[in-house]
């Protein structure tokens, strides 16, 4: 597929990417009193930004670090290192967005990791966590063979797609069950569809669009780096089934 | 891999299916007072039991028939018909799921598709009766050329993967919503995790895991109906990211 048609898509993904993450900010600023890191209610609000941020942009990003042509030429190394790296800091800001919704609950005395959307935010974390070290430990450092690679990337690649889906599945419930907080007893409660039900339905939409067009190029599109040789008896494939 | 393995994890994948439907009907029968086809909060309790049934369970073993071995000798056109009619079987329980839902709001004047979780829902369903009809269409019917089919065949197989994880992430926030509905201002809050909260979340954990080991199946297991020739052009791949 041509160059110019992925870049298209690129620009697209970045466009959306960014607007996820504007939007979650204003829905925090606009709704409910911005941001400040000292334990009360403002420092929950940092929980949906730094998700957003770290778990799906950010992670997304990094996803996709081998779609990009200039990747496709000269040695591997540099990119792994930025594939490596772009992670890290996803998962760093992905754990600060925890230790603010953590924080907001202790200093609040409210009970920690009770809804299913805590369980389900909980796990993606923990599975993100071991994705990156295992990754880290098989294909950044040198010692793996290129057989406990090639068994492993297919396993690696799979994760990779099911730590996203999870996440996006973690913020849509996280943004169904914000609403839910802020609008019981109000005057206009959810059922009315005020002006912020509809703002944040809107983003959890924009983030699953985000999602499945990362998805797609990750699943799909013949936008891949030429790997000649060693690991293409490694490479799964999204089975027929029609 | 061995056909022995493959129908070790098919029988895994039927236990927790079946596991996902019984606990969903023991949710609505032991804490909210079971069933009845009339428009009361009895009829809503219809809508979870059929979305996993249908949107999850069903969904999942019609996807998955092209991965039974005995699909990979003879004629294509039986296991054709078998996926289609699975699919709308899914679908037609999906609808009644949904007519539950509107139906109870109707009865009890409460606004139609407000949440998030009825937006991501809606959503899901139209797209499944877009893949439903356009695969019909394309791949039972006979006119579709052999290009046209090896064109959408990708399509169709990323479709079914996302109607999946969309169909999860709508059960995922549903349960989530069903609960803080059904434990505002109740004695035991669900922030104290009573045991309908400790339930009804590892409920949502099974369905999770459930559509993990299907996406598996469909995304990276090597169970694949043999296919050669003229189809392998259009086969997608899972691509390599590490």
């Amino acid at each position: 597929m041509a160059v110019g048609w992925f870049y298209l898509t690129f620009y697209a993904l970045c466009f959306l990417g960014l607007m996820c993450i504007i939007l979650t900010i204003c829905w925090m600023q606009l709704w409910h009193g911005g941001f400040a890191w000292d334990g009360t209610i403002l420092m929950f609000n940092y929980h949906p930004v730094l998700m957003v941020v770290g778990l799906v942009v950010l992670y997304s990003a990094a996803s996709l670090v081998y779609r990009l042509p200039r990747s496709w030429v000269g040695p591997k190394l540099p990119w792994k290192i930025g594939h490596a790296a772009l992670h890290l800091l996803a998962f760093i800001l992905t754990v600060l967005g925890m230790v603010a919704v953590f924080q907001f609950h202790h200093h609040s005395k409210v009970a920690k990791l009770y809804s299913l959307h805590s369980w389900l935010g909980i796990v993606t974390v923990f599975l993100f966590a071991c994705q990156w070290f295992l990754g880290f430990a098989v294909f950044l450092l040198p010692w793996a063979s290129v057989w406990l690679r090639s068994l492993l990337k297919p396993i690696h690649l799979f994760f990779g797609v099911i730590i996203l889906s999870l996440s996006i599945a973690s913020v849509i419930s996280g943004i169904n069950e914000k609403l839910f907080f802020s609008l019981n007893n109000a005057t206009q409660p959810y059922s009315s569809l005020p002006s912020e039900a509809i703002f944040a339905n809107s983003l959890g939409m924009l983030v699953v669009i985000f999602g499945l067009l990362v998805l797609y190029i990750l699943l799909v599109s013949s936008w891949k780096r030429p790997e000649p040789g060693i690991l293409t008896e490694g490479q799964p494939l999204l089975r027929d089934g029609e």
